[in-house]
């Protein structure tokens, strides 16, 4: 039909735990325009996919363009899910199990609409934006409130066998560690995400230890992000410099383990985390990990962070509406 | 050539520290009979080399054979190596580096060598001879002297970008635990491997603890087996059935990482420990890698045992010459 040769751009969507970002692409995989809605995840599966429905919408609307001109939609979810029958299966930070997200969605949008894990969208993003889908094998590490991950393998995106594979923050590298929510001990997200640097911090000045944090927030450290992370370091911080620098040790741990196993060409980091922290953080995970990889492995292997930052997860997600209507 | 036609036999090599296995398979990869000889390895690359040519021919002559009715010979070796150069690049425990062992071999035999991993032999072996190459991913995990592993992906050996992938026996596990050869602390190696059973044994027996080992092979554990460890155990004894316990706990915990990272269909395990016992750490080892495993990711994946134990190598390295001179 000649009205669907205008049907050139996709939307990128990013449905998290506190909000829900849709971004939407020309054909060329350029970023034209972005629309944020809170998750609202209290309301319910029905209630946040209509605020996904009117995100896409007000994305479109924002750049000046119709549903008409748009292909298809891309959506990342948080937790496990079955891309092939376009479900939610399990996501504790929203409450979902087994929601039929796909199906909903494209009742509401009168479009196609293709699922994919979060920390999975966000690593296709990377690795056709950024890494211009060159390298064969990629291991992409995303640390934020918790830490995920996405693998390439023979330049594809790999789910493994029940599309659950990347798993990467539940790799115990510390077995009398403390406990992570997933009930084992020393988990990598529970020794290197952002609740982990928090939680280490509030402990410390609870403990009696000095921080400019307090007096930049209060006692109570109330709205504390990972950027007045950064502040405080620039600041001279000691104590927020040394709890940065043991997490950044266990992630080059954690590193060095998956380069052992998976000898990639790229490990690439992302998330709110290195976004904020990148210049404090890099330096010291790439030396916890050459310290940590078995003599001869680490030849040939880049540790980097992604430039896309918050954007990787709708970018992903447009890559992924791209290649299914292709 | 008609006198070509009768070149159906490969040979399957397994080159370790202290022996040198060789097999002769007919074409349809069945084990005719083997030879073995000490690796002897500190006389050095080239005596080495020597052995393990007469060991192939050995073996030939053993099954009534001649090197005409043997189209190409298949060899596992330790450490690094590189299949496409035909190099062993650096292996500690012949303390080779560099060594041309294709180049030398086929000189010795004028028949076409081609080179493997040893762990990666064994996974071959194994995935071939007895998964019938059916399951799509698989993780293979060699527990020895040291642990080694072997990965499958998409069907295929997985290699990584420089041939190292699957050294999984250098996983840290406990960031704090005992050194480890590599350098690190905690490996899985330095947990669960043999050395890592015999040591935590003689330690404890060092230290005043009773065991009926001490009654079967003196004071000093000379000559200690991991049979002998079996046979403590079916004899009750509590101190044995304690430590190979700890470590099949750690096993199972590394299989936990594995499989949230891969999600593979099967985790499959061999070598010489796992062979000697079990019986004994495999329902523990199962336990523990079911109770450490992200929810939901332990569907579909199976954890079991190798038969093909000592032989999983050098059929391998058979089904490695086999397909390479299809």
């Amino acid at each position: 039909m000649a009205d669907n040769s205008g049907r050139n751009h996709v939307i990128g969507v990013d449905l998290g735990g506190t909000k829900i970002l849709a971004g939407v692409f020309d054909p060329k995989l350029e970023l034209l325009g972005t629309t944020k809605l809170s998750t609202k995840a209290v309301r319910g599966p029905g209630a946040v996919i209509e605020r996904v429905a009117r995100c896409v919408r007000d994305a479109i609307d924002e750049c000046d363009l119709s549903l008409k001109q748009v292909r298809a939609v891309g959506i990342g979810a948080p937790g496990a899910v079955d891309p092939e029958h376009g479900e939610v299966v399990f996501a504790p930070n929203l409450e979902w199990k087994d929601v039929p997200l796909v199906k909903e969605l494209e009742k509401l949008l009168d479009l196609p609409v293709f699922l994919e894990n979060d920390c999975k969208a966000c690593m296709l993003g990377v690795y056709e934006k950024e890494l211009k889908s060159k390298p064969r094998h990629v291991v992409g590490i995303f640390i934020g409130t918790g830490i995920g991950g996405g693998l390439v393998i023979n330049g594809e995106l790999y789910g493994g066998t029940s599309h659950s594979a990347g798993e990467l923050g539940h790799m115990v590298i510390d077995v009398n560690g403390p406990k992570c929510s997933c009930g084992n001990k020393g988990c990598f997200e529970v020794l290197a995400s952002r609740q982990a640097l928090f939680r280490a911090i509030a402990a410390a000045i609870k403990n009696g230890e000095k921080s400019v944090l307090t007096d930049m927030l209060g006692e109570d450290l109330k709205d504390l992000r990972s950027g007045d992370l950064r502040k405080a370091i620039r600041r001279g911080d000691k104590l927020v410099q040394k709890i940065v620098e043991e997490a950044a040790e266990y992630t080059g741990i954690a590193i060095a383990n998956l380069v052992n196993i998976l000898n990639p060409e790229i490990v690439l980091l992302g998330g709110g985390v290195i976004e904020a922290l990148a210049d404090e953080m890099m330096p010291a995970i790439t030396k916890s990990a050459k310290s940590h990889v078995l003599t001869g492995t680490y030849r040939n292997v880049d540790i980097m962070a992604s430039k896309l930052g918050d954007n990787a997860g709708i970018t992903g997600a447009a890559v992924l509406a791209r290649a299914k209507t292709a």
